[in-house]
């Protein structure tokens, strides 16, 4: 089985050309299969303020109504995108900058209204990465860049949790590749004293896991990033590593970066 | 040789969904391999507006400065990119919304400044298609769909001419299929009478291309435009049509459209 890596990274990235620019020669000098999935950054917040587009918020959550998605889907998957493309590009790495809809890859479902109507939200079920069209991109040498824009099937675009759509796609391609996940966040890994940078945990196995909780060494946002990296591995994944986008290259000299999570 | 269809519609279509609507279900109606070109539309012009910029002209000329190439970026890569591939894929046609900078598919250069700055503009030359790239693409079932975004391989995006894309990618991949171009524009073919719009001259090969401007009955817009058509001929590309984005479904029925342009 050939491997892949699939790639998440955040706004902090995003947001930040020089830790950006050497991200993404890192991110080209990575050897293999590998997708990009990125988040969005402040810069749909600050179109929106040019545009005089209020954020709708409802119970501290925030709502992706008809004006927000429009603005998503220009910031993420045009301007964000093509930028990330067009640099992974200069690198000598063959990115495609591509949406859910494109494809078909990622079909998402409208988040249905209970309590809270939060609009033109998608969420992703086990049949939502079309696998076979995606393989289709990467046998052929292509590196897909995602957004986390996704769709219905039905022409509508849905605004997607990037983090989800990096999951979904490593899951669903642990069928067809040998597929390790990172997820790049603000911290070096996880860490045993939250305030120091070189306590980090270099392998959590469920075990570990378990006793890490137990000892409250693992707490707050760390609990969901974990919980979903462990849910991954059990659905196929290989491996997870949690860590900073500034070390990616780490993961090509060793193979390691930051936290490895396994079964 | 197997064929291939170079389709580009502009703003007219882009701007009107209904007439959209019909246009994206007969291209997805097709058969066998296709690309489509899309033009801008209104849209951007629009955002401008919104975000209370003014576009830049000098000497009548619209010039592209750095944040009228964010906002096209957006609108032409982002949002237009995206909604259209999400109808595409709801009439089955698997549709990869892309930029030039999306699989290295168009370099273009940066327009040279001699009396007039146009700014962040790319021209292309007879090796700006990457057409093994993009027959990868086409080959594998997949239907492409460009925005007339490109980049100049230096990570610089370039905001290009989406006649000249179309004209472009069609004379590339006359290498590769046995290609077609269609232009739909406002009009249902070149009319014999301007006025009427049931004069449409079905076939014109370049001996009476000459005999009609001598005529008179070509002149103005029409020139520069028989004059790219026959210029694509000219590079390889089998026979151009130029007709409306409304009568699109005639192409599957009749194989033809419009004005039939041969060598």
């Amino acid at each position: 089985m050939e491997k892949l890596i699939v790639i998440k990274i955040g706004g902090n990235v995003i947001d930040d050309a020089e830790k950006l620019h050497h991200f993404l020669k890192a991110f080209a000098d990575l050897k293999g299969n590998k997708i990009l999935v990125h988040g969005g950054g402040k810069m749909a917040t600050k179109l929106a303020e040019e545009m005089g587009v209020e954020a709708k918020m409802i119970d501290g959550r925030r709502i992706t109504d008809l004006e927000t998605l429009r603005i998503v889907t220009m910031v993420y998957a045009g301007f964000i995108s093509k930028n990330l493309v067009a640099q992974l590009q200069m690198f000598g790495c063959n990115a495609l900058g591509l949406s859910g809809a494109d494809g078909n890859l990622i079909k998402a479902n409208k988040r249905p209204v209970y309590d809270v109507d939060f609009g033109f939200v998608g969420d992703l079920d086990e049949n939502s990465i079309q696998k076979e069209n995606l393989a289709k991109l990467t046998d052929n040498g292509f590196v897909p860049v995602f957004s986390a824009i996704t769709h219905d099937g039905e022409s509508q675009l849905l605004n997607t949790n990037a983090d989800t759509v990096a999951s979904a796609l490593a899951v669903a391609m642990s069928n067809i590749y040998e597929t390790s996940l990172v997820y790049c966040f603000e911290k070096k890994g996880v860490l045993m004293d939250v305030n120091d940078e070189n306590s980090i945990i270099r392998e959590i196995n469920p075990t570990k896991y378990q006793d890490l909780i137990a000892k409250g060494i693992i707490a707050d946002g760390m609990l969901p990033k974990l919980h979903n990296a462990f849910e991954a591995i059990n659905k196929g994944v290989k491996e997870v590593f949690i860590g900073k986008a500034d070390d990616l290259n780490e993961l090509e000299s060793s193979g390691l970066l930051g936290t490895r999570l396994i079964k």
